[in-house]
This record gives structure tokens, sequence and C-alpha cells, in this order.
């Protein structure tokens, strides 16, 4: 423990002075260097597959779970998918040094607010080991030291993928503690990272809802919440019910495992009793299981009669529960209850109510008439993205570059002095 | 215990509850609640009055410290002029529901980014009731539903103020539940208060470094670190001299308690030895002692040596560092290992210097021949301070009505599912 405990100072206090190196880098010389690391994975893919072998051999040992063994498993084209993704980071914007707003004052300072890196970013993440290279990409774009805790599952394919990056950093005369692995499969030793607030600005967990609740319940770090989606789709008395049939499937069904996917409905009385059948219709097709009110089961043929809880879960999975409401009021009452500030849709043709619902939904992103799949960094347009956020504070929905940002006002002045 | 943290469940949901509403009201409706507020406070100024005189009278029987008494204190001319700080805000433009930004993707989806108030903001204040208005016109400016927790020894002057606030709003027919005071001198009360992330949306603490500390260690809810300012002044080689000592005169003297006042000087070897004597003087003039390391001692007549706990010191007091460098790197370097992000100034005529500092200090608001006392919503303009961040997350240096919002985003379709 307290040698653990030693490394993590030494981790830390090692990235802060990586991080004032990354500040005072130019945009060239960070997208060359994003270069150098995309061809480094590429051409040394095979000690990185060796390492990886080691972790999937000891998952199967274990009996790791199907699902998880894929996410854990590379190929050397999952490797290659990694590279481009560092090259696509290098094409972006470099959102550092930008001049967000100038002003002056009547006493003749000139206040600018610039953007520039948060400084040290330290991200918690289930064994996946492709987000190694993705977060590291987005960080050292924006200027941020980084330090990454990956899944105990994944620890020789980050340890081997890391090592890549570090090489390759040096090789371009770039402090390689740009990227720090914490090299650990001791529980205490997240925790102490937890509260490395001395050295980390900012903490962002990325997985499931236990891990973030871990983070939050235990960082001292200003922490990014992000991911949880218990994702609702109003269907309005003047939805267009073919548009919502659509938009209901892909929601539900294009990919059930992901935050932005739709995990309840909410119907208006008055079509109830003729979009229901249609909805079970095309969520049997789907193998879709329906949990819904006492009301909707008596319009359904074959439907489970969901509880309390039902309207609270996020099922990640072919289950999808629905509700009656009397007016788009209860609707909106029902998803601020029991929604995760996620993402939200109405399907109505009446744009008064949309209005209503865009702006009394309390989410990070609100749908009119569209599926909530789409709330993701590439669909958005940002061109990457390191999480969606459900908080409030700093960046709300997806993230990309500039929300791995922060700012500073420099001042310019002649000698003024406050009276 | 249980009884009170049933409370402050109850006291969570009905801040929720009042948020809806609020984020509902125009801005006249606001603005007209917020002089009714206003008028209120001059009208029962008596029943205030009589309240802080408990307070008061508790204070000095417990021998409570000259200074502490003095912010316990109000008076008529103190509410009259928490009264104009209300009628101030009132006349601020309300930044919730601007279009922050717009833009339409390929598959025709239309996404704007909204600006929305935070939802329930937490405010953990020491013994100085007018930041009990203070603090609630900001938030109900800003479509916030604010939960306050003042110091204890303020209690009944906070309960008469939250009073005369909750009853002008009811007169406007405002959900009183804007406001709401944790009526309890319990300290587990507060600890619990800092647990509530699911009805609090952030929490911002208002104090010294002790109160911050605290919240930064306990809170589950994520926290706006304000106010701590070990503040540096470094004067530079090509420094102007007498502009160098009217800047730090200012930034030490002018006012000592404040977190934008100076701390700590940084002076370069080049000009130490004639600088530093006008400078004793100067300081001399002003009773301020001085604290440096050996070289500096060498060069003044009387002064103590400082240890490197002064130099990581916030004094808030008649007493300063001083640090001899050989070079601006080694000024930047310094200031980097001992501030505390919050504001930092070089005196110097050369714009390249100046350049490097501004870029490389790593700090909220870095200046260029100014005094760091400027650091301050009022002086950048923004016409109110809810107090100046010093952390890089959300929001950093001063903050105004912008930086109590977070944002949504719309999104316009037809009907668009995900490929």
């Amino acid at each position: 423990m307290q040698e653990n405990a030693f490394d993590l100072i030494t981790l830390g206090q090692k990235a802060c002075e990586a991080k004032y190196e990354l500040q005072a880098l130019t945009t060239n010389q960070k997208n060359q260097a994003l270069k150098g690391v995309a061809e480094a994975l590429v051409t040394r893919c095979k000690e990185i597959l060796e390492a990886n072998d080691i972790d999937l051999a000891k998952g199967e040992a274990k009996g790791m779970h199907k699902g998880l063994l894929d996410r854990l498993r590379l190929t050397t084209d999952r490797i290659a998918a990694m590279s481009e993704g560092l090259m696509q980071i290098a094409e972006l914007p470099d959102p550092v040094g930008e001049i967000m707003e100038t002003f002056d004052r009547p006493n003749g300072l000139s206040i600018s607010k610039v953007r520039v890196p948060l400084g040290v970013v330290g991200i918690i993440y289930e064994s996946r080991p492709n987000v190694t290279a993705d977060a590291f990409g987005l960080c050292f774009k924006t200027g941020n030291a980084v330090i990454l805790k990956g899944g105990t599952d994944a620890l020789h394919s980050n340890r081997a993928i890391t090592n890549v990056i570090r090489d390759a950093l040096k090789e371009c005369n770039i402090n390689s503690d740009a990227v720090q692995l914490i090299d650990s499969t001791d529980r205490a030793v997240t925790g102490a990272f937890m509260r490395l607030n001395q050295y980390v600005d900012v903490l962002i967990p990325r997985g499931g809802a236990g891990l973030i609740r871990a983070v939050v319940e235990n960082s001292t770090i200003p922490v990014i919440e992000t991911g949880t989606g218990n994702c609702h789709i109003y269907v309005d008395k003047y939805a267009d019910m073919d548009m919502a049939l659509r938009i209901i499937e892909n929601a539900k069904t294009q990919r059930i495992g992901v935050c932005n996917a739709c995990e309840s409905l909410v119907v208006h009385r008055d079509i109830a009793a003729e979009f229901l059948p249609k909805l079970e219709v095309m969520l049997r097709s789907k193998e879709v299981e329906i949990r819904a009110d006492e009301e909707a089961c008596n319009i359904m043929l074959d439907c489970t009669q969901a509880t309390e809880e039902d309207f609270g879960t996020e099922y990640l999975d072919y289950i999808i529960s629905v509700k009656i409401v009397d007016s788009i009021k209860d609707a909106i009452d029902h998803i601020n209850k029991y929604n995760t500030k996620h993402s939200e849709a109405i399907i109505t043709k009446d744009l008064t109510r949309a209005n209503l619902f865009t702006s009394r939904v309390d989410a990070a992103c609100v749908y009119v008439n569209a599926s909530t799949r789409f709330t993701d960094g590439f669909e958005f347009g940002f061109g990457a993205e390191i999480g969606i956020s459900t908080q409030k504070l700093h960046a709300r929905g997806p993230m990309g570059l500039k929300e791995l940002t922060s700012y500073k006002y420099t001042i310019l002045g002649d000698g003024q002095i406050r009276g």
C-alpha cells in the first residue's frame, strides 16, 4: 500500500511535468506525433497481439462472458482501426489557443479568454484495450497529459499499447509521460488514484453504471459523469405512427447495449388503442420483451406488467417498458422523474408541443422526430468522442476535443491598479 | 440523524420541483420577482436586524473575533446594499435560452445548443448573511433553484432573510422553494448535504481554504472549487520598477484579506540589487513583513528568511514572501509549483517575455503590467459574481451569470434513424 501510494504520487508528478511541455507544443508537432504513434501501432502489431493473447487466455480460463471476451479481443484489423482513429484525430482542428472572447474595460485593461488544455486527465475504463489508444489520442491532441487505468483483464494489452505509444513519442522528442498507465491490479490503487486531486485536473470514468457510481462516490478529483442512458421516446397524440414505429425500432434494436438506445416508451392515451397493437407486432418481430403499465397490458396481447423499477431501468437488452399518459405534461413529468438526463425524444407533428417537450425535458439531448441513437460525437460532427456527459457541469452530451479543454484569462495592462 | 437525513431528501425533492417551474419563467417574470424581493428586504429590514442582533449577541458572548463579528453584522445600509444588489441583477441580461450554436448535419438533423439553467445549486458559505440574498439573486436570475447552507453563527439572520425572500416570491406566484435554507446547526447534516447528488447538480463552497477542502474531499455532487489565492507578481529584468512598486503596493495592501491579493514576489536576479531596497522602503511604509530567500535577505536590511512553507502560504495578512530567480523560466516554474491557479502577474516592458509568461503560467487569470486585484466579476464587467473558480472544469476565474448555466442540445428531425 505504501509503495503503491508512492508510485501514484510519482506518476502524478511526472504527468504534471509532461503537461507543461505538452501545452507548449505546436499543432504541427502534435499531429506529427499522432501520426508517428499511429504508424508504430501497425508496425508493432505483433507484440500487441501477443500481449492480448495472454489476456484472452486468462479471460477464457476464468470463464469470462463471451461478450466481454469480444470487447477484450484485438485483431490485426482492430489495431489498424485504432491506428486509423489516431490519424483522424491528427486531421481534426486543434482547439487549443483559440481566442474565445476579447473585451476591453473602461480602465484600459484588455482581457482575452483563451482556450487551454485541462492539464492532466485521468481515465478509468473497462477491459477494452482500444480505449487506450483512443483516449491517449484525444487527450494528446488537446495538449493534456493522460493517466490511464484500464480494466484488470486487459492489463497486458494496455501495457503493450502504452509502451508502443511512449516509444513513438520519444522518437518525436516528446515527453513520453504524456501517457502513463496505472500498471497495477490492486483495487486500493484505483481508489487512491481517484483521490489524486493534487495532480489530476479531471477524472472521466468510461464504463457501466457501477464503475461510474464508484468514481462519483469516491473521487476528490472533479469528475465528468458519462454514460448511463435510460432514454425515452414519447409518442404524442399527434405522432406520425409509422415514423414512430421506424424510430422506435431503430432506437431500441439497432444496437441494444449502448447508452443512447431507447429503454422506455411513453404513449399518449388518445392514440394508445390504435398504436400499441402495431407497436407490439413490430417489437415481437424483433423479439423485444414488453413490460407495460396495466392499461397498456390490456391493449397488447402479450406483455408483462411493469414494476416501478422497470421504469427506472436501463436494460441494455431486448426489453422495453411502456407507459400510457393523459397529456404531454404527464409525459414530461414521467420522463423527468425516471430519466438519466441522457437522450429523450418526442414523435409529433405539432410544433408547439415539440417546443414544449424540448424546453421542459431535462436531458443532454432532446430529439423531435428522430432516433435517440444519434447522441454520439461522430454523428454530431465533432469528429471524435471521449464520452457522453450526463452531468451539467462543464460539458453535456457528446464530448469532443473542445470539451477536453478549459480556458484562462490573459489581461494586458499598462500599470493599472485597483481603486 | 435519521430525521435530518429525511429532511434533506424532502428539501432536495422540493428544490427539484421548483427547478422545473423556474426553467419555465420568462425573463420579465424573474426580474419582477427580483425587484419584489429587493423591496421586501428594505420593507422588512427591522425583523432582519432583530434576527441579526440575536446572532451578534451570541457571537459576542462566545468571544467571536472582531473581524468575523463585522462580517456577521447587518445594518440598515448593508440591507439596502443587499437590496440594491438584487436590483442590479434584475438589470443584467438573462443568459438562459441563448442559442449558443446551431448546425445542420448531412442527414438533415438540425442541432441547436441552447443555454439552460444548471438546475439545483447548493451553496455552502460562512457567517456572512449578505451572501444569502446575493446567492439567491444570482441563482434565481439564471433559473436555478438554490439550497443554502450558511455559517451557524448567522443562522437567525439567514432564516430571517430567507423568509423575506420566500414570502416575496409567493407574492409573485412563484414557488418559494426556489430558495431553501438548511436550517440546522448539525455538522452531520452539512456532510449529508454534500452527498445529495441525486437532487443537487452543483455545489459551490464560498469561504476559506478549510471549508473548500472539506467540500472537495467529501462531496459526491460536482463541485466548483473557489477562492484560495496564493497570487504572485513576477518583476522581470525588463520591468518598469516604479510601475512594479505601484502594482505591488496595490495588490498586497489595498485589501489584505481577499483571494486576489498578492502573497508572493518573484524577482529577476539582474534587477534585484536595485529593486529590492526600493521595494523594502515601500513595504515598510505599509508595515508589511518581508520573508525572503537568503539572497534577497542579504540585499534587504530587515527581513526574515522564508521557509519552503512560506512560498506555499496564502497569508491574507501584512506579510509577503520574496524569491530571486535566474530567469523568466525559473519564475514560471516557481509560480507553477506554488500557486493555487488563481491570479498571477508579470511586470515587464518586453512583449515576448510577457507572452511567454501568459502562455506558460497555469492560472485562471494571468496579468501583464496590472494588479492581481482585478480578478473579480465586477471588474471584468460581468455585473455580478458568484465566486472565483480555481479549478479547470466548467468555469475558471470570475464566475458571473453565464457560469451558473449549462446547455442542452435540441435536435429537430423528420424521421431520421441511424444506419
